[in-house]
């Protein structure tokens, strides 16, 4: 059995390795365009905060690893270029102009997504960067190094940008927030989102919404973003405006796509083509709320979905449930965390959404310390599901959605939720958990 | 409608608070032997260890708040003796030794449990305590703050004595743990216990397990725990080995008791007559893991199970699932947390369990400040269903727990489990949570 996997990310190394355990006598190989192999990508802006810690450091096991104590032929700097699915053959050129090619008899595609930049002037300038890779992590971190940077501006206001945001201010650098569309965190219940606006602005995070972003020029030894609204000037520009899926290569081969242009595959990580197998941030999904495709790219449904790829290329029978759309991120001094669906997607995907968004404490009565919580939570009107939930707060957020995120894959509705016994004691919660709480005052709106 | 409450704790005012709201006409009487309604019992080791804090912090609402706010009639010290199901009548003594009665159309005892005192001589010596109500944590402040206690044992290892072991510590006062079955936390996987006994250790606790306790003597200014293996010092005993549902009152009239000694009550919380229901510590409640009849009196039960009874005999039709055995508590460093059953439960109640334990960390790779987390995990498999979960670590455990807790109640099998899309970043834990790294590998150990 020869299996090739294309891209050498979470989801290349999770289903090379898991390849190999389920079938020792495979031939195994990965092709890797470039030289990292298995790192942390989401602890970038934590050790670009700190001088002292080098970027190696997130480097999980090295392509050397992986060879010697897996036996998996691990191809470094050789970039596929072209699938032959009639021939099952990949074939490709290393970054020294050489070609290669190699026959599959399974080949998985994780060839992940890549960073959208906006097409306007100036965006490769130098001192212009963005953020996906460890060598854009590695770059980032030299030019903070050798350059005086007092002023950075991030373009952007998704969840990196916002770990960015924190990481700077860290180093004592100002930050100056710019996106096209008004609204901070979209997906977010208004009341969630305010309060990280909040966060953001006594941290002395400088926010501009709404921009109209026509270029970027360097002048006088600073870069200038320059809008309809004005000019942000700064010695450091980060571009964070989303990511799209590295599907070209399956396209160029007949593979089909889903809506949001990554490869489409089945509850089994198949292709079109069933000897092709995608998975990772290339790849769509089932959400396990709406039971419709999605493009949710993140680490753990990347590091899953490889795995099961990994299996049942050789010979196993994964099944796949999907994702449900979980995430958390620290923005400064907050956790915020959110699962499952919003009121505006529920519409979307035909559903009645009610909303209910309470205030609680993340320790019981008279504890002393105790911080708000503020839960956002979404049901369906008709049905009573639970659809989704969404937290901010100062601490005891990041793995209380977790709970959420366990009841929409057992598609509990929320009467069912709230009568769930969660965990209780003074230093950690009051009796009602905010989120039973929340579930509580939902059941109320969903029986009027 | 006349709606009569017997005990004004947790379950018996969330019981007449929820029954004016939804029948406001009703009226609602209360009797309460003490006079402390509405506090937070959990609260009390925590606020005894904080010398400026007064245990009067805990109480939430004050009786006469319940009375002016909410048209509640609450009667503290009236003791309710005698239950009369055929002529619908309670009656009772005030502490001043009054007799009272009151007829009732419904009536939710909510009588609380009591701690066991152990029939050996001695208990009853001053300076020797236990720790339930408001009243013994008050007893208590009040006498670390009037002696001079350089030494205190505790008698039994729950976690009320291993919280107060905690206060105790914080106060500077050395501790002593007593029990007599050899095994520190029985219910607990041994390689979590151990940690627990670990923390206690570096912590100073001195413990004492398998000691036949003969007597309580005082001499020469202090108390002396004469066991079999010898004898124990110090100025202050506190006895936690345990509670007892107080369904006397129930017993006396009538009423049926479930195998542990508690008022049987149905998914209505209605007791084997239909105008009597129960609810709290005195009530037992259906395991959502077994399906069986179980007696886990903790605070969120109580609240829950309270509410619903308060609903029902109003005309509610609020049918509750029941208790997982979900529990969290916070020993010195550490938290500990458990839901559903143990391997030993499982055995009883007819399944063929599986267990694995795996160790994990709270935080991303090369994230700083990680520390280890513990998991066990319980399945069946036989059905491949989740049975429970047990975690010990520094952080990150107390919220956790209950991902799993919501999968019992959905009687997720492991493998639906381990396909959670649970919340990652790498400040708040590994890209496979803890409990999904358990969860793989119990599905490894499931399949063979």
């Amino acid at each position: 059995m020869r299996f090739v996997v294309v891209g050498g990310d979470a989801a290349g190394m999770s289903a090379a390795s898991r390849a190999k355990r389920k079938m020792p006598q495979a031939e195994i190989t990965v092709f890797e365009q470039g030289y990292d192999v298995s790192y942390s990508a989401c602890g970038m802006p934590y050790t670009i905060a700190e001088p002292e810690r080098s970027m190696q450091e997130l480097v999980v096991r090295e392509a050397r690893a992986f060879r010697e104590k897996q036996g998996l032929d691990v191809q470094l700097g050789c970039r596929v270029e072209g699938l032959d699915p009639a021939a099952g053959r990949i074939f490709g050129t290393t970054t020294e102009g050489a070609t290669f090619e190699r026959e599959y008899d399974r080949v998985l595609l994780a060839t992940g997504a890549s960073a959208v930049r906006p097409e306007v002037p100036g965006f490769d300038l130098p001192g212009v960067e963005v953020l996906k890779s460890l060598e854009h992590g590695r770059r980032i971190k030299d030019y903070l190094a050798r350059n005086r940077v007092h002023r950075a501006i991030l373009v952007g206001m998704g969840y990196i940008s916002l770990e960015m945001a924190e990481s700077l201010r860290e180093l004592g650098i100002e930050v100056a927030m710019v996106k096209p569309r008004p609204e901070l965190l979209p997906w977010m219940d208004r009341s969630l989102a305010e309060k990280v606006q909040e966060e953001l602005e006594e941290n002395g995070v400088e926010l501009y919404p709404g921009r109209s972003i026509r270029r970027i020029e360097s002048r006088g030894g600073q870069l200038h973003l320059v809008c309809d609204e004005g000019e942000l000037s700064g010695e450091f520009i980060l571009v964070g405006t989303g990511v799209q899926p590295n599907s070209q290569l399956a396209a160029n081969a007949g593979l089909e796509l889903g809506p949001s242009g990554a490869i489409d595959v089945d509850r089994h990580l198949q292709s079109s083509d069933s000897k092709i197998y995608a998975a990772g941030d290339c790849a769509d999904a089932y959400h396990v709320v709406t039971g419709d495709k999605t493009w949710i790219p993140l680490a753990l449904w990347a590091n899953r979905s490889g795995r099961a790829a990994g299996d049942n290329a050789c010979g196993g029978n994964v099944r796949v449930q999907g994702v449900a759309g979980t995430s958390v991120f620290r923005v400064l001094g907050l956790e915020v965390a959110t699962t499952g669906i919003n009121a505006e997607q529920a519409l979307e995907h035909g559903f009645d959404p009610a909303v209910v968004s309470i205030e609680s404490r993340s320790r019981a009565h008279a504890h002393p310390g105790a911080k708000t919580i503020r839960v956002s939570m979404i049901g369906d009107r008709s049905s009573g599901r639970l659809l989704g939930a969404q937290m901010v707060g100062r601490e005891g957020v990041a793995h209380r959605i977790n709970a959420a995120a366990v009841a929409l894959h057992a598609r509990m509705n929320v009467e069912a939720f709230s009568q769930t016994d969660l965990a209780y004691a003074p230093p950690f919660g009051p009796v009602w958990d905010p989120l039973l709480t929340a579930a509580n005052q939902m059941v109320k709106k969903l029986e009027t």
